[in-house]
């Protein structure tokens, strides 16, 4: 095919002007020192690039408080989705069976998964923005005993919420049931250690509160559990126990890495543990987080959650009645000052998300508020005089 | 946990001085420029990110030669085997049955993965190094009239070997059935077009022949294909048919998109085309492995394969049998003159392969030449005088 042969030389697309912020769950604004990690082709097969994967997997385990041969960290290829299906096809037998907590898009993700891989599971399904209850997943175990896995979203992403985990696993510890945790959200940022949280699987991504690059998800696994897990998987790619063993053996990845991602990564390890670890991160997203919530109710914005369910990682802000406000043209007004949000996704009401994860801080979060104020001038969305 | 909690600071790998050519068959020796567009991060949700993503689909289709919407693009996050799998789970009905054209790894991986997504299939193995012959996929279809699917590597790039791809996608029509193709380590530098080749399903991905960056597959398959293929995938992640639904409706990725390594490849895409598209990476690749091929054998050196079947996109050489030739020592001398070779696939001999393809061209071929000849003297491995 010759070069005449594209009639139409397409048009790409052009970046806007200035760099915006990410106010999102990711992928979310990244240091310039991480983004610059990639401006160098690794071989795959290479030596020095086997390292790197070494000292990533190393590092989580120490952030997750693994200090023995107990745990591996496994990291695979694709979305974080990817990993949450390797763990749940790894984790449980196919004649397991999962309860799963629901309050949002990733628990009914979740289950949507198990049904691609033919496990049984029960849901608790408690809608868009109320925590599963320890008391209430207690009932459901005693009532329900022949389930093997329980399945908790940390922080449900699709509102925001931080999830009771820990007085949840001390439910499932108590009832001799296994936990996998989604924390995709939250690994790197909200401490969960295998001293303090009884749970079999943890699974997060490259590109949350470890403020990566997309790229390549990673399950924190008991290694008792992997080993027993040889021929369970129905994916070649998704076999998380063939990685595992590949990667034993010859410290590379068993298909081609996203090597740029994964070096990438490394450099913002450097910078997570620089900025004083999963305590350093937590301090800087949790002061994102109040002077964002605290701004935002000055300019007349309700939050979904009650103050006691709010994460440091994203929180949901109902869309004002107002009948001038409409999403897109606020998510329009505030890109052209260089900041980006999210929609919602609650199944009731209207309403939008802006996250505190990423390389921002509070100074950035002031820019933001000032940014929304004068959006909402522009929209002619005075608050105060909304009709109730 | 605080940062005291690590207490061996994690020593983080130091990457080498100066930044070797990869002469691998991918991840490859990329352009600055290509690099440089992971220089900034996108929202992806945002429609900028969008529209890079729709022209990085419809370039692919036209690089197909696809006129109408016969055929659709659909990218998927994680390496090319995960495309390959997603593409055999959709194309092949749950009852159909394959043909799997074998020479090497790539063919190998194929029926594993048939085996994982439970689907039946026959094979053609014609071991390491010889091509699948057009009578002996005619006599296999006769004898099997219940396959439906014959699956072809393009390029197997464990040897180098181009298969006769045109002359067995004829013997495949002739028979009425539909082809598969792995043009994983072809598509971008081997014309292939859908007027010229019939077929149903073609996948590459992003970190080959278009010199992009790891990150996610693609697949280019006929849309009636695509169309009848709901609910057949056993894998949510892998989901073909929800992947391209989502993004027909949405113009986003169904999960998180691996956004740095998409926005490079469109800027790679950018540069093909300044290339002379297909035609022009082809001629530029098959002047590499003429300049490599003649340079090697004036060194001594012996190719797997009959020059008739020589790929322009990696050439396997044999080790030479002198006492002094390690694989390792040698990938080392190369390595400290900037070179990163690879390593053979082969099940019978010692080899080891060079790439032609990425951002290199025949001056770089010459300095490689002069640095194998360099390190075989480092070596002690004159090869004139190899004992026979
Ligand atoms: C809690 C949670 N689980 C799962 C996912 C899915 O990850 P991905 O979009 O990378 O597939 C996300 C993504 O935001 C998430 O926040
Ligand atoms: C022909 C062929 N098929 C499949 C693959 C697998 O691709 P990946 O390593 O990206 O999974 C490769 C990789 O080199 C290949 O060359």
């Amino acid at each position: 095919m010759t070069k005449a042969e594209f009639p139409t030389p397409l048009p790409l697309a052009t970046p806007a002007l200035g760099e915006p912020y990410l106010l999102t769950p990711g992928p979310l604004t990244t240091s310039k020192a991480t983004k610059e990690a990639m401006l160098r082709d690794w071989g795959s097969w290479d030596g020095a690039f086997n390292r790197v994967t070494a000292e990533v997997r190393q590092h989580l385990l120490h952030m997750a408080g693994v200090q023995d041969d107990s745990f591996a960290c496994v990291p695979l290829q694709g979305s974080g989705s990817y990993s949450v299906e390797a763990a749940l096809a790894t984790a449980i037998p196919r004649d397991g069976k999962a309860l799963v907590l629901m309050n949002g898009a990733y628990g009914q993700r979740a289950t949507k998964t198990l049904e691609y891989l033919g496990r049984a599971f029960i849901t608790l399904d408690k809608g868009d923005y109320l925590p599963p209850q320890p008391d209430e997943v207690d009932a459901l175990l005693k009532a329900n005993p022949d389930v093997t896995h329980v399945f908790l979203v940390h922080c449900e992403t699709s509102s925001g919420i931080l999830n009771p985990l820990r007085a949840i696993a001390d439910v499932v510890k108590a009832h001799g049931k296994r936990l996998i945790i989604d924390a995709m959200s939250t690994f790197g940022a909200v401490p969960v250690t295998v001293d303090d949280i009884a749970f079999d699987v943890l699974v997060s991504s490259a590109n949350k509160c470890i403020e990566g690059i997309p790229g390549f998800g990673f399950v924190i696994i008991r290694r008792s559990v992997l080993e027993a897990a040889k021929g369970r998987a129905n994916s070649l790619s998704l076999d998380l126990y063939e990685q595992w063993v590949y990667m034993e053996r010859t410290g590379q990845w068993r298909f081609t890495p996203p090597t740029h991602s994964v070096v990438a990564f490394h450099k913002a390890l450097e910078q997570h543990a620089n900025e004083g670890g999963v305590q350093g991160r937590l301090a800087r997203y949790t002061r994102n987080r109040d002077v964002l919530v605290s701004g935002m109710r000055e300019l007349g914005f309700r939050t979904l959650l009650e103050d006691c369910w709010l994460s440091p990682i994203i929180t949901t802000f109902f869309c004002p009645e107002h009948p001038d406000f409409q999403f897109m043209r606020f998510y329009d007004e505030l890109k052209t000052r260089q900041f980006i949000i999210y929609p919602g996704k609650l199944t009731q009401a209207e309403s939008f998300r802006i996250g505190c994860i990423g390389q921002i801080d509070e100074y950035v979060v002031h820019q933001l508020l000032r940014a929304i104020a004068d959006s909402l001038i522009a929209m002619g969305v005075d608050m105060r005089k909304t009709p109730d």
